[in-house]
Formats: C-alpha cells, structure tokens, sequence
C-alpha cells in the first residue's frame, strides 16, 4: 500500500493506494456518521459488502449511468441527506465510478456548506482520475460539468479489488485517463510503450494506478482551481472528446478521451506541434485500446466545443494536445476552422476502413 | 468612503463603503462581462440605474421575497447564464438584498465551478452582514440554508443611497443585526446605547454600517469556514430566530433575529450567563425596534431548531447568547428543555400585554 498526499490552501487529501486499503478503511468506521452514495450498478454487485462495511449507515443508491449526472440527482441525495437526520459532523461516502464522485462530491460540498467527503472509485476510471483533485459537477443544458465544485476529498481509498468486477469496457475507458496521463508523463510513456501488449492485464494495471494518481497529484497541488494552466493540462484529449461525447453519447468518458486525443494529435501533427515516432507511438497506444469509430456527422459534433467551460470566449476552441515526451502543447483555433479539421480527420479515418 | 478587506485562504475580499462608492464602481465597468441578478423589487425602482450601468449585459430578476430561495431559482440563474453565452471569464453581480445575495452568489460558485462575483447590497441588512464574509445558500425541505457554499465576493459595494428607498420595515429588519453586533461588541454597544432614540435615522445608519462591517470581517478572517467557533458568534439569537421564522414564516429574517435574541436573552438570564444594567439595555435597544409578537404555538414552533444546521445532533440545542459588553456565551441545552422553556417565555409576553 502507498500513500500520496495532496496539500492545497483549502485541504489535505491523502490517497490510499493499493489492495488492502479498503480493508483497513472499513476498519476505522465505528462510531462515523456516514451518508454512502453509490450506483444501482455497484449496489447490485457489492451489496453485501456494503451492508457489512456501513452498517446502518443511509445508503442512497443512484442510477448508474451518465445521464444521472443532472441537478436533480443531486438534490434527491441531498434531500435523503436531510429526511435521514444527517448533520454538518457527518461524512458523504462516494463509493463509485466517476459519476457517482462528480455528484456525491458536488452534494458534500453543498449540503450544510460542506461536510467532509471520502471518495472510493471502484472503476479505474474514477481510481485513475477523477477521484482524486476535488472536481466536482453535474451537467446543465446538455453542458458537460456545467455547475460544481472545486471540493477536496479528505480521504480517497484506491483498491484495485474493485477492479475484479469490471467489464472490459470499463477498463478501456480508464485506458484512456491512463494514455493521457502517458501524453503527459515521461516515465508514464515510457511504461505504457515497454507494456504495450498487456495493458488490460491486471497486474500491469494495478502497477500503473499509483504513478498515474501521483502525477495528478502534482498538478492538482500546484494549481488547485484550474488558474493558471498547469491543471488544464490534464484536458488533454477532452476538447474533442468532451464535444464528442455531447453529441454521440453511446461510449463512455474514456473512450471518448481516447478518440479526443487521437483527433487532437493529428492536428497538433498538421500544425507542426508533434510528430515522429512520438505521434506514432501515441497512435500506436490508442490503437491497443479502441478501435477510431466512424463518424458521419463529425463536423456537427465539433459544435459542441463552443460550449465547453474550457473556453473563454465561444469564438475560440482551446485543446491541449501531445507536443514531445513529458510535453504538452495548447493550441487555440477558430472555432470554424476546428469544426472543418475535426470533419477531415473524420472522413480519413472512414476512408481507410 | 473607506475600504475594509478581508483575507481570507481562498480569496481577497474588499468591502467599499461609503456614499459614492456606487458611482465610483459603474466607472470601471468597461469591458468587463457581467451578468447581473436581481429582485423585482430593485428592478422596479432601479431599473434605469441597471440599464445605464449594466447596459447590455442580462440580467436575471428572481421574485422578491424569501419564499425566492430555492434550488429552483438558483438553477433559473444557471440556465440563464448558458442561455445568454456566459464563460468562465464572467463576473456575478448581486444587486439586492440578502435573499438575492444568497442567491447569486451560490450560482457564481458554482457556474463552471466558480466564477468572480461581485455583492452590491441594497438593504440595511444586507449591507451591514449578508453580503460580507462569502456564506451563500438556498433553503431545502424547510431547512435554512440547507445547501450552500462559502464563497467570498472579490468586491462589495455597500452604498448608503439605496437605504434611501427602504421601506420602514426594512431598516427594522437591518437594525435586528446591527443589535446584534452590539451585543458582540462593546464598542457597537455603546454607540447603539448612545443614539438609542435615532436608531432609525439615517445619518446614524450611514455611520453604524462600517464598524458592524469591520467587526464582521474580523471575525470571518479568522474563521472563514466557521470551523472553530468564531464565527458561530454571529449566530447570536439565529436558533430561536430561524426556527420562528421557519414556523411563523410572516416577518423578515432581521426581524425574527431580533426577536429570537430576546428570548435568548431571557435563556441566558435564567441560567445567570447575563443579567443587570446590560441586559436591560440591550432589551430597551429590541424594544425601540420591534414589538414583541404574541405567539400561540411558540412550542411548535421551538421544536424547527432541530433541523438547524448549527446543531451536530438533533437532541441538543445550541444558542449563542449576550454576556456581557462584548462577550457571548454559548448555551447548550436538550431539546424537550429547550422547547418548554421557550413556551415559559412566550407565555410570559402575553401575560404582559
């Protein structure tokens, strides 16, 4: 087990890291007020589990799903929060994937200004990367995140047990975080390259957990509130991938993560940001992972972009995109000329099916 | 004019008070992307002042009044802001009084995971407490407050020129804290003490506003998260005034604060935590602005200050009370004793009249 510890001027998160740590988590309860959140998902498949670690504890149960994401999930945990007596001394319990963090951290936020929150991920997804750093939200008018919260977690227990469960899927899509995290990381890179052949392997996964969160971690410590540009380096991919994943909806985030990257790589490549064996090796890792679906209405899809928090002005589509190992370039476009590039790539990748 | 800052962890905050500092504000306005919130009360009166301040940016106006404080205007805001483009580059300007205070500023924390807000308070009330120190919040299932967020203002224009189309009831309303602060602070005290008979004159009001300000800022400085019992000091008379105005819903907040310190005062009495020469005063200060109601069901209604919030469990009840000249004291008492006590007190008011 391994601890990474987040220090930023509004809290401490520390991350526990590793099988076992829910074990000794589950062990230190007595006597906690707790409010658990999970999803119809996890419930169905730790249920026992569950009931044995919270005991008597209010277990609210959402619908699993990205569509849950929405202002009125929210309310309906905080409600259930105040019809079962809880307090400012309780403590929000997020036992999930991404989704349930984004809202159950949004509601610990909320609820009384803010009572203290515990993530568990059970996806590796949520274990990788949005468990951990505070991001908290729903969606609003088909806007991704559109209302949330910066909210630190105090405690995230990351134990890849959860992982056992997963379907090939959910792995692809916390694949994606992970590659991003390669486009960002040398050493990451590095790893992913020398590993290629088995990325879905277990034991390969549950030793690239750690590095992954630690540089997060980083990030997050050295730019808490996505200020002043460290942070939104960790948007690398989700330009495209976010517009995409409004319009498409069928895959999940970290596909879409994937495709984003893959999209933004072959701009920064026509722009001359990226190139080489770098850009083929990128490829090469997306490749392992997901297959490039085609796309027919790609440039429509494109559109969304100009909704996305991202940007300041709508004018304008900003992506972060590989530039060489360890480095990350932004590269800032008319949104109509995004929306054409986006709709060429699109129809090259259809021609070479 | 004289500027009062409050340093906070998260944020700066600086307070502009004075006859002016309106004007002095509309000056700078150029180029900046506001959407402004209001109520249909100051739109009413003000609407040529936001026009030709604000000129094209929206602006949103909820229902005046407290029943206004609900998740539901506060999504209106947030869809409103998407609706009319707004980005993360946006400023939040609340123009009212706290309810629109609240209000906006939950949205601008939350919009795109928090956007700069801006408070111009246009009440008495507002001015000299709700819109200084970052507690924002909407009300849930009868709860006060229930959901919210701390989230400090970077700029506060406290302006007396909108007292001047105040309603009496209002001033009242803004009076019921500034008596609060004067059970805080000495200093506040013996002004109060001193101009008893032009409490509600203007020129007084003008001067009483800065030193209530500061007295607050101080406090939130030191507890901006309200974490260490600093700042629950500002509670003084809030349980018994939240749970009157939850259950007899009719008058404003200030009032019920008022109203709720009195019978506080008389707990705090009867358990020898105040008494003499001072609490006299302090009931002849209530006394030049309120009425004391009669109240029926003033059991009943006692039994809200279990959902309050201030509470960690619901069994117990907890009060700030006056001490003496610039002391409080903290009284906690079960709920059963709690409420038959404030049924003794009622019973005794009617008996006087």
């Amino acid at each position: 087990m391994q601890d990474i510890v987040i220090d930023t001027p509004t809290q401490k998160s520390v991350i526990h890291c590793g099988k076992g740590s829910f074990e000794q988590f589950a062990k230190g309860l007595d006597g906690k007020k707790l409010f658990v959140v999970t999803d119809s998902n996890v419930y169905r498949i730790y249920r026992d589990l569950i009931e044995k670690t919270f005991k008597n504890s209010p277990v609210h149960v959402i619908k699993a799903g990205e569509a849950s994401k929405t202002y009125t999930t929210l309310i309906g945990i905080l409600k259930h929060m105040l019809e079962s007596g809880a307090t400012r001394a309780y403590t929000v319990v997020a036992l999930g994937g991404g989704v349930v963090g984004d809202i159950a951290g949004l509601a610990a936020s909320l609820f009384m200004r803010g009572v203290k929150l515990i993530q568990i991920p059970t996806t590796l997804l949520s274990q990788v990367d949005s468990s951990v750093g505070g991001k908290t939200a729903v969606d609003l008018n088909n806007v991704k995140n559109a209302i949330g919260a910066f909210y630190q977690p105090g405690e995230v227990i990351v134990d890849p047990m959860f992982l056992e469960t997963l379907p090939k899927r959910e792995i692809r899509c916390g694949l994606g975080e992970i590659i991003k995290y390669g486009a960002l990381d040398k050493e990451i890179y590095t790893t992913l390259c020398a590993n290629s052949d088995r990325l879905f392997d277990m034991e390969f996964l549950e030793s690239i957990t750690a590095p992954c969160i630690q540089h997060k971690a980083n990030v997050v410590a050295g730019d808490e509130k996505d200020l002043n540009g460290l942070r939104k380096t960790l948007n690398l991919g989700h330009t495209t991938g976010h517009a995409f994943e409004l319009y498409y909806k069928r895959k999940s985030h970290g596909e879409f993560v994937l495709i984003g990257t893959y999209y933004e790589l072959i701009i920064a490549q026509m722009q001359g940001v990226c190139g080489g064996e770098y850009a083929d090796n990128l490829k090469m890792l997306i490749g392992k992972v997901i297959k490039m679906p085609v796309y027919d209405n790609a440039q429509k899809a494109a559109l969304a972009a100009k909704f996305d928090k991202k940007n300041d002005e709508q004018s304008t589509v900003s992506m972060i995109v590989p530039a060489k190992e360890g480095r990350c370039a932004e590269i800032k476009m008319p949104l109509d000329e995004y929306v054409k590039t986006i709709g060429e790539i699109a129809e090259e990748i259809k021609e070479k099916k």
